[in-house]
């Protein structure tokens, strides 16, 4: 097994263009930075092709299963030396793996809902980071499916991937237009509540019991003006304080929690 | 009035120090950027030292408005360059205000609970931003204070401040260390509720509709030991999905919009 030791090597080079997100599209290809979150895309069944490793980094439990699953994951297996994986990896959390894995398609036509299912809708995500956290609430709540709309081709950013704890491979999720998404949620029967500082209802009051969608807007320009007729309706949270809205993924955390509440209630 | 145009300028040189968060705490001095945020702290009386003006960048109206009310703040205005600004500000934010403040005294003694108080308790602040923003969702939720335990001591960092927009000048606040805050906790006879991975008991089922504090640790390793005993009840929210823990500032919005779902209800 040869080892890659030189920045210079062009498989290196060919990795260090994928932190671009332009690459990132025209090659079809995303990385995957951290143990949890390989492991979590490899038991999703994402397409790995290549995965750089340096055992003696490989110090985590995390990192260590992930080692014990190379051999079964499809991709080719390239040996490096730890300064080779800390010029690859994304920030300073080094821990021996980097996966370069097929970019999946992630179509409305993709996703298969539940009895009474809980979808959310991120609609514009501002803020790749966002759509993580959002994500990791999804999961922790039991929502049934995460919608990205108008949210960008660069679904699998690092700072996503990071900040939904590899999530983002094991949640149902969905990148679309916003009127296909509208079209898809009316289609689906969904009772759809939107977050709004100016909502009607409290969230409160609003019956998340049945098939729902959460939509959700960014911070600092809400929802756009497709997101509104008799089909949906505006919910707000309390803001008793003086900051006039919460953080995204705040408000989606108490919003999902509060629709799986009510359905663990009775 | 003479206007800094000089990166060399000895008072610019003065607060690029203040960056460094060992200067901060030598010089009882810190830095606010943004103008909502600096609208804020002066609203709530936080001391002002200077306050860097460049008036042609000042554009949005949150820094207007801040520049009506920079005659009583009781500020020196020093008048700069946007060269100048914008060297002095963290991150890319500029909109043409920077402001050095005296570093408030926080302690446990100077908070003043309402009748049936709710009070935050955030353990060990492992990020800046997850103060900021677990003081965002405190301030929409209506939590009487929020004290940091064992937060080290700079509380008024940047990233603290601009996750926080600005709450944390407005929100009741208090660092301490732990026994301490333990001790003032009891004192108060307040009903405690930590969350726990693996608290006995489901966080709904918790009542908070009493004079009662929610306390957070940091998610790597979790409240450390002095954190249990039969004054505490751990509470733990459904984890459905594939992660084990949610982000603590989803984790604290949920719990504070449960307390104020359990007040507001009857």
């Amino acid at each position: 097994m040869t080892q890659i030791t030189s920045l210079q090597n062009p498989r290196v080079k060919a990795v260090l263009r994928l932190r671009d997100a332009r690459h990132r599209a025209k090659q079809s290809r995303f990385l995957i930075d951290g143990a949890r979150e390989l492991g979590r895309a490899i038991q999703a069944g994402v397409r790995l092709r290549e995965v750089f490793v340096c055992r003696p980094a490989c110090a985590t439990p995390d990192a260590q299963q992930v080692l014990r699953m190379l051999d079964r994951c499809g991709a080719e297996i390239l040996e490096a030396t730890q300064p080779v994986l800390e010029k690859l990896t994304f920030g300073q959390r080094c821990e021996g793996l980097l996966g370069v894995a097929e970019t999946p398609r992630r179509g409305l036509d993709q996703l298969v809902l539940p009895d009474r299912p809980l979808v959310a809708v991120l609609q514009g995500a501002e803020k790749p980071g966002n759509v993580g956290a959002v994500l990791r609430s999804a999961d922790g709540a039991g929502v049934s499916a995460l919608i990205v709309a108008d949210g960008g081709t660069d679904l699998f950013n690092p700072n996503a991937i990071r900040a939904s704890l590899g999530t983002i491979f094991t949640m149902p999720l969905a990148a679309a237009g916003t009127a296909e998404t509208i079209d898809w949620l009316r289609r689906h029967g969904l009772a759809v509540y939107a977050a709004r500082g100016d909502g009607s209802l409290p969230y409160t009051e609003a019956d998340l019991r049945g098939p729902a969608a959460i939509v959700l807007g960014p911070e600092a320009t809400g929802l756009t003006p497709a997101w509104s007729g008799p089909w949906l309706t505006a919910v707000r949270l309390p803001m008793l304080g003086a900051a006039d809205s919460l953080n995204v993924s705040a408000t989606a955390a108490v919003l999902f929690y509060e629709a799986l509440r009510q359905r663990s209630a009775g």
